[in-house]
């Protein structure tokens, strides 16, 4: 069941493929390859949460019944925008080979093109940010140096055993959360929220963005290959240690020894059994539940928000931290 | 003599210092390792020709007797760090292991480091842009689009003894003579001045920029190394074929099963003898001269710039135009 239906806003699938068009019409170019190789990802697909976000955040603000104002398309387009270019980044940077079920822009093209592409993603998802107002603008603009803050903070970190839980939440509240909290904004802003209204929105984003990487990153320990449809432990191999490696560390005094370095696939099986055996999986499940509930809270304690939309993104919060892939 | 002194505006210096203090503060991070990344070509100084034409174009606007605006200021700093930053990524892209006499970003650290470090400085650059309103945000943001289209544009046409004078003019419109053209256009913006007043800085920008650029392309093939304080020939080597080796191979119909491909040191030495004796590069300066006189014309166009920025500005054209290094 894809998030569209889980949320069941009957307005929201009409929203989304308005969304699907614009994001396509806003990587198209005249230069050819440029608008090839600017597309590539967005024709790949994707779930779309973070457009989802912003179209929810809008709802929430003006009503379930209301179709999103263009604005509200515009900026889950340019939130969407800023992740496929951090993707197109990421991609350079972990050497991914595919992407969605396809080559990775650097795999097909090159790191050059991969780089340069990427950069293009992001300048369009500024110039849309500016076309709603310069305090949109801005806020994108903290994001994307956000992004960076948090991708940088955790290559500081990369094969550090004694990474500390405080360093973990700082990274991923930089290269997740803030911006599921400006997606969320967003939606609010181009509705006119007040701001409190806009400022709920954005701890409920927070929130939800915490919990939903500290869910990926036991996923990553966890589940299979086929489940998540990329090789599990990837982290591991790239140094990356998440909440759960972080606590079972604490726990497992030989874990230590184990890591810190390169892995070969027999290592790493046997580190990510030990480290979701000895309840340190669960124990990170549990924190991402306690943001699940402040997620909730957040939107509890905006009274201007329309009700039957909030049930909705509480239940997306519960289909997001529950998730098994 | 720097290009302060060309310029003979007694404010600029001071101005210029108060660009730099900016920059410094604009790459502050709390985050020392991103920080110190951040501001690594920022500390390593540069000729700073895209901020001191922002505070001229202010000037012009406003009369050359006032210090630069605050506004003006902070233009001059966003349209630097869309500077920094793209060859933050540049440096990647050609693998350089210096730049401006210290290690690059890639080198000291990583590709990676300095993929970041780059975003890093263009989403600053986007916030600034925003702090002076959406219009110079969208347009900060388009220039940075555009900046991607040129380099892509380049790309396509590496080791293309076929690429014609058209395809080159478009790809250094995009990767130099849009910011140029912006750089102008900002401390015009700033100032409030008026749509022709800001066209007529735009062509001023953009002509600039073109004879900027053409210069610098014959000079790899023309300087030396000492002059230039980089490896003279880098274009031929990365198979940039630029104006002149156009030219050159117009007429010279032995060139072309030289280039192509890779070229070693003695190889290199000759096509540039050639290259540069055939008359090509006298040609493509002519290119240049003409760039610099449309330059100048745009501003005699303008009646409401102040006639004594534009005779400096005029001068700063003859400077870069002329330049042997």
């Amino acid at each position: 069941m894809g998030l569209a239906e889980t949320l069941e806003l009957p307005l929201l699938p009409g929203d989304l493929g308005r969304v699907e068009d614009a994001l396509a019409g806003a990587v198209r170019h005249p230069d050819r390859f440029l608008g090839d190789v600017a597309s590539h990802l967005v024709r790949a697909g994707g779930k779309r949460i973070r457009p989802t976000l912003t179209l929810c955040a809008a709802y929430a603000a003006t009503g379930a019944d209301r179709a999103a104002a263009e604005d509200a398309v515009t900026g889950a387009v340019a939130v969407e925008l800023v992740h496929l270019g951090s993707l197109y980044h990421d991609d350079v940077i972990d050497e991914a080979e595919t992407r969605r079920g396809v080559p990775s822009v650097n795999a097909r093209w090159s790191n050059i093109v991969a780089i340069l592409a990427g950069d293009y993603l992001l300048a369009r998802a500024s110039a849309l940010a500016a076309s709603l107002g310069a305090p949109v603008a801005a806020l994108l603009a903290a994001t994307i140096g956000e992004l960076c803050r948090g991708q940088v903070l955790e290559l500081q970190h990369l094969f550090d055993v004694a990474r500390s839980e405080e360093d973990y939440a700082s990274a991923i509240e930089g290269k997740t959360a803030t911006l599921f909290a400006t997606a969320c904004r967003v939606g609010g802003m181009v509705s006119a929220a007040d701001e409190p209204t806009l400022d709920a929105l954005t701890r409920f984003g927070t929130h939800l963005g915490l919990g939903y990487q500290i869910v990926d990153d036991c996923l990553d320990l966890t589940a299979t290959d086929d489940a998540l449809g990329k090789p599990a432990g990837q982290d591991l191999v790239e140094g990356i240690y998440t909440l759960p490696v972080i606590y079972a560390l604490a726990d497992d005094s030989g874990l230590a020894e184990r890591l810190g370095g390169p892995l070969d696939s027999q290592r790493l099986a046997e580190v990510r059994q030990r480290a979701a055996a000895n309840g340190a999986v669960e124990a990170a499940l549990a924190v991402a539940a306690d943001h699940a509930t402040k997620a909730a809270e957040a939107l509890a304690g905006a009274d201007t928000l329309d009700s039957g939309v909030c049930d909705s993104l509480r239940r997306l919060v519960e289909g997001l931290v529950d998730r098994q892939s």
